[in-house]
């Protein structure tokens, strides 16, 4: 096991329904230390990608991606789930659904910030249905960049989103595959790598 | 002018009805060196609190609160706006009002993550009329935690919030305070601190 599927093993829990909670270390709480080491982890798995620009979106994604950024040493953008009234101009919308909150959101990004020029690293949390990535694949092609790459820190190996992205031809990098889980022993089978 | 001073003066765009954007480098594209120079503020200001938690709050804050952390070697919780389904247990809640969206939140923080023996560094992107940190400092109250300090990029020093949280005793430090702008000519008037 690497370090991050050690963390979940430890300090995850898991709930009826394939619910893993990682919210004292990764969505909620945040160990900012464990970030760093997935920084370093992702700068090693996308060194000569010849990142510019990391591209999350809000909001458990944000904090990861900005320590990731460091080791990149490049700026951030996180897509927002509503229109705000702060952002005006042209932007990017793409149309996603929620698999846990069962809602649909717009992800929308403003123009300025991603244009052709742009060679991106999308940065988030959890991978599961994938419907959140695939408005960020959206929006990057919508622009006319580059993606250099998929960076998630913890993919449920058992929904189909990975596998869906993988098929289309992106880079995906997931830290922690979790293949199976059993909420009744507390047992988390992950992927060999 | 600091160099957060300087960097709204130069890359942030005034819009009729005092509505300052910073989306350039804040809060849509987030530009981690500057959060990394914010970072060793707070810590400069905050040198003598023993801070062991910092406490922000979806979505703009998550960014700069895990930079910031960085140099106070703790970890951030994020209050969350929304009732999330995977948010169990209890949990702390305070009713805000959002003067930019014009709508109220819950914001939410599970009871696991901060207690009384928690001094706790809160830390926001902006302060306005201070809904959401009011919000946040309830919680910290509700939890027996103590608030060691408040940390913000920009306050509105126009706006009520500042001045409020600074009558209840708070020692609230904000790197850049506008005093007023002038959405025709660009100019903005920061307070001398």
């Amino acid at each position: 096991m690497n370090f991050l599927e050690e963390r979940i093993q430890k300090d995850g829990i898991i709930k009826e329904g394939n619910v893993l909670k990682v919210d004292s270390f990764l969505n909620h709480q945040m160990d900012i230390n464990l970030f760093n080491k997935m920084g370093e982890e992702f700068k090693n798995r996308f060194k000569d990608a010849n990142i510019n620009k990391i591209l999350t979106i809000e909001a458990s994604g944000i904090g990861i991606a900005c320590i990731v950024a460091q080791h990149f040493n490049v700026p951030v953008v996180f897509a927002k789930k509503t229109k705000s009234i702060n952002i005006d101009g042209e932007m990017y919308i793409a149309e996603v659904e929620s698999f846990t909150h069962k809602c649909k959101n717009q992800v929308i990004v403003s123009k300025k910030f991603i244009n052709e020029n742009d060679n991106v690293l999308i940065i988030d949390d959890f991978l599961a249905n994938g419907h959140a990535l695939q408005g960020l694949l959206s929006i990057v092609n919508d622009a006319g960049a580059t993606v250099g790459g998929i960076g998630i820190a913890i993919e449920k190996g058992f929904q189909s989103g990975g596998t869906i992205i993988r098929n289309l031809g992106y880079k995906l990098e997931s830290l922690a595959i979790v293949d199976s889980m059993d909420h009744i022993t507390g047992k988390i089978n992950f992927r060999e790598q």
